[in-house]
């Protein structure tokens, strides 16, 4: 099955020059999506994850079916103002202004194996953002697993050194 | 296995007099969540779904592995400014103000039988505004299917004629 047949690009979205990735076709296609979440299944199971841990919103419809796949627990990625427990959080730089991600503190367990999902890797910020609180609380990331990685842009390289895999790689310029 | 013992109840959160069920330790808990999904995918069996939708951002934690457990496609519900492609919408009132959801045009086929997902019922404003649209675009609602019902609210109630599951109902205070 070729993924990218269920990817539309949509020219100028949000923003003028943007070519987005719009990864709805695939979700609405039982048989791609189903697809698609056997084969990160299997590369967490590679990687030995204890637990699958997924940023707001679009990385919950990837890290959720792979912990169940492969019978694990789930931990949110949420932003400000979503969790009602103790939390740690992160904050990033973006173009213009920061933006701060949050995770509850008992969410991982120290020494736990921890694999991240994400629909896309643009900049890498989410997903730095993210690596960097499971390392705080104790955990191990063991990989990060994305559908999409824009190779335009300098995340897949930059999170190279967190085992980053992409189900597919799309040199289309998104700047 | 007592799905109740993996919800938390937060006091006064968001606001004060709210007594927030937090599903985050369920999620944690491999073994329970996959025990949610099966429940819930059983009945989105028995209600003969084609298709499963989720509203942003809890209902992705349910929806889209119910889809995938089942083998079908996953349509979105989201709020403004996130769907790339042409949408209807449905606004709403809430308590103070209103709400609008989205969902692309194509998402849902005429005849469609579509089951809505998602993590918690309370006034049942999301899940009706989803309904709306699905309707709108020519699908049936199959049923909605909900980790937990809050009876002390009207959600649970109003939604009764959508053929509504809750795999737990609470009586507890949300007001």
């Amino acid at each position: 099955m070729r993924l990218e047949d269920y990817i539309a690009t949509v020219p100028d979205w949000p923003l003028k020059g943007v070519q987005f990735q719009d990864i709805t076709p695939l979700l609405q296609d039982g048989e791609a999506y189903n697809y698609a979440i056997e084969q990160m299944a299997k590369l967490a199971i590679e990687m030995k994850a204890d637990v699958v841990v997924g940023p707001e919103s679009r990385g919950f419809m990837f890290a959720c079916p792979v912990a169940n796949k492969i019978g694990k627990g789930f931990v949110p990625v949420r932003k400000k103002g979503k969790l009602p427990r103790e939390t740690v959080s992160y904050t990033y730089e973006l173009e213009y202004g920061t933006d701060t991600l949050f995770m509850h503190k008992d969410s991982i367990k120290k020494g736990q194996r921890v694999v991240i999902c994400d629909d896309i890797v643009a900049i890498g910020g989410t997903l730095n953002a993210t690596a960097k609180m499971i390392e705080e609380l104790g955990g191990v990331v063991a990989g990060m697993i994305c559908l999409i990685g824009l190779t335009s842009l300098p995340g897949v390289k930059k999170l190279e050194k967190y085992n980053l895999k992409c189900l597919m790689l799309n040199d289309v310029k998104d700047d």
